[in-house]
């Protein structure tokens, strides 16, 4: 076959593939990394992880399991001492009982997405998300033929702030669930009790689901230990599944594994669902997510200590600028920032990349509301961050 | 809440789930697995795995990378050095060049299967796929809101044979993908040159996409080093996506890792698919996988020779019943065999598991023409299979 030929031949590849696979979007994050990810010298605040790698207990514990062969197919709901590991630190976390049977291991929490939107929304279906929002929910919603819709948040003087109504007036006949993040990845919201009771008592009147995305909530910079969180406010029948990760806490962002807790009547459902997916999670992964939940907390607590340390230094520094404007974040570890005068994030995201060696992600990336914005990540060491600011500093004073 | 109430509740939570989440079956195989898991002496040949772990220098790959820290975020398609090593390793197994750019890191072969799905069928289309097969890539259609239509194969004095009639007839207007599993899991069949041509011309003259699980083309008893395979009788802008995984060959059942194979053109949808599936895979899992691939050679030729020596040992022992039915395996490492009498293979399966001490996959696992049969798994020591034939033998001149 010449040339031209093949050319034409992958053409029509691509376009031969189902609509909403070809309609999946590029990452908005994740272009960014792409096009400044070999750049020496750079300080990458642009994803959602911080500077410290998986600590050695962690990592041990999955090398130890290695070695003694655990190697085989395992149970797909997660092997039985992680679920009870998990369903403990749950009823240390929420001061009340949980049972083992409550808890799915996924491989990542991107997964226990994936999953909680296959039980909830198809083609179709409408699920409705407050914004700005991490991307990859209301993507993972397009590929299983069903479409989000935006309940975008507003900035004022008192912070980000939700607008019920406006989750209300989202709310279609075809509407099945919406999807809350809780702390807030990206704006740094997190809900109240009363904004969570809210939620519950509209999604119970329509019968909607409730997925809820409580990743941050152990970095939190309000009174207490932790956000506020659906489980406070519902009673165990309610229609919500809780999605998370071992990504954040524990700093095993690259490890893939997450979990799911949801009503145990779910129980068959949801193996179903990891099986046709992936088939499990690595034994030895496991083994290490049992430590990490076992033995991690004053590991957590040094992490906490770091993102408050990380969120004071930026906030500090761009607010002397004059011409950032934020609300400063109480919880997750993200700083979103508008620029005075800067429109295109995305064009300012490279334009930072190449001009102050600073990465971050451009507000394009996380729905309406967030056009205007660029995410920056403070969980990493203060030194870095210190720097990171003052180049921020000086590139954003050139008012191009 | 009263325990009546709450468990009406959890009732209901069951029936709001979506239509097609609900309908994802429970695996037959998995049903089988937990009933039998724990008994104290079983031998378990019912799922696909053998019974060696993961070579050492495969396992310490991965522990040197946890060791250095490589716990973040990584490459979406996966790491240059792996995505190289798969075009070498094709490029040795195939006679020709490949390139990296073709290559795609997957969180097991399930989902490269289910991203391949989600690349070609939706709501309402069809997926014709001879039978019997392995049931998952059915099961992840369904979840799509897909359906898959089965060409049921049949057992003759020449062993398996594929229909393309049948094939051509499961064809309709909303079929948009045809799935063939070569050697085949269940049957131990493979398709021949022919079969493949055939299956290409007819996939190419609808505007088919195939998909193409080759897992076990190392697993083949006939002349040559491999089974035939669509690479062979293939032109490069064909519609054909390639589902591989580490699982079979290295023994790394528990890792899941695996691959897809496809155009270049296609790169951007894939890695946006990984993205929203779960958003890469751990980077000392990818060590280990280039580790299996440039160094892995004679711990393959071993399993080879062993899962050779396996079949030989389970249909000599079988034949000698007088009682079972099968064709001798021509690739892969299952035996499927029907015994005399026996149209219930589920409990079937079930007493084998009580009285035999064996565990076996029973053939209702495996979609239409497989009903009256059951799997073993031959990928295990002589001695252990030895002992299995035996018991199976005794339980078999049972004939309840």
């Amino acid at each position: 076959m010449n040339e031209p030929a093949a050319k034409s031949g992958a053409r029509s590849l691509l376009g031969d593939l189902r609509l909403e696979a070809r309609a999946a979007p590029e990452s908005g994050i994740v272009e960014v990394v792409n096009y400044g990810r070999l750049r020496e010298g750079l300080i990458p605040l642009w994803a959602g992880e911080g500077d410290l790698p998986t600590p050695a207990f962690i990592a041990e514990a999955a090398t130890r399991s290695l070695a003694a062969g655990e190697t085989f197919y395992t149970w797909q709901r997660g092997i039985p001492p992680l679920r009870e590991a998990l369903a403990r630190y749950h009823g240390y976390l929420y001061g009340r009982p949980f049972s083992p049977e409550e808890f799915f291991v996924t491989g990542s929490g991107m997964q226990a997405i994936q999953i909680a939107l296959a039980m909830t929304v198809g083609t179709g279906d409408e699920l409705v998300m407050p914004t700005p929002i991490w991307p990859n929910a209301a993507a993972a919603a397009g590929v299983l033929g069903a479409r989000a819709i935006e309940a975008p948040m507003s900035l004022g003087h008192g912070g980000w702030t939700l607008d019920l109504d406006r989750i209300a007036k989202a709310v279609g006949p075809r509407t099945r669930a919406v999807f809350v993040v809780s702390p807030s990845n990206p704006t740094g919201w997190a809900a109240t009790l009363d904004d969570l009771r809210a939620i519950l008592a509209l999604a119970r009147r329509i019968g909607l689901w409730i997925i809820a995305d409580e990743t941050y909530a152990r970095f939190w910079y309000g009174p207490g230990d932790r956000a506020p969180s659906f489980l406070d406010v519902m009673d165990d029948a309610d229609r919500v599944l809780f999605v998370n990760t071992f990504s954040k806490n524990w700093a095993m962002t690259g490890w893939r594994i997450g979990w799911l807790k949801a009503h145990p009547s779910l129980g068959q459902t949801i193996e179903n669902l990891i099986q046709y997916a992936t088939s499990g999670v690595a034994q030895f992964m496991q083994r290490a997510a049992v430590a990490a939940l076992e033995r991690g907390e004053s590991f957590v607590a040094h992490q906490i200590a770091r993102a408050r340390a990380g969120r004071d230094v930026v906030c500090g520094a761009l607010a002397a600028t004059g011409r950032c404007r934020f609300a400063v974040p109480q919880g997750a570890f993200y700083l979103l920032f508008a620029v005075e005068g800067a429109a295109d994030t995305r064009r300012l995201a490279m334009r930072l990349i190449d001009e102050a060696g600073v990465g971050l992600a451009p507000g394009t990336a996380f729905g309406g509301g967030a056009e205007g914005y660029l995410r920056l990540c403070f969980a990493r060491n203060a030194g870095e961050l210190s720097t990171a600011a003052q180049r921020l500093t000086r590139a954003l004073s050139d008012r191009r």
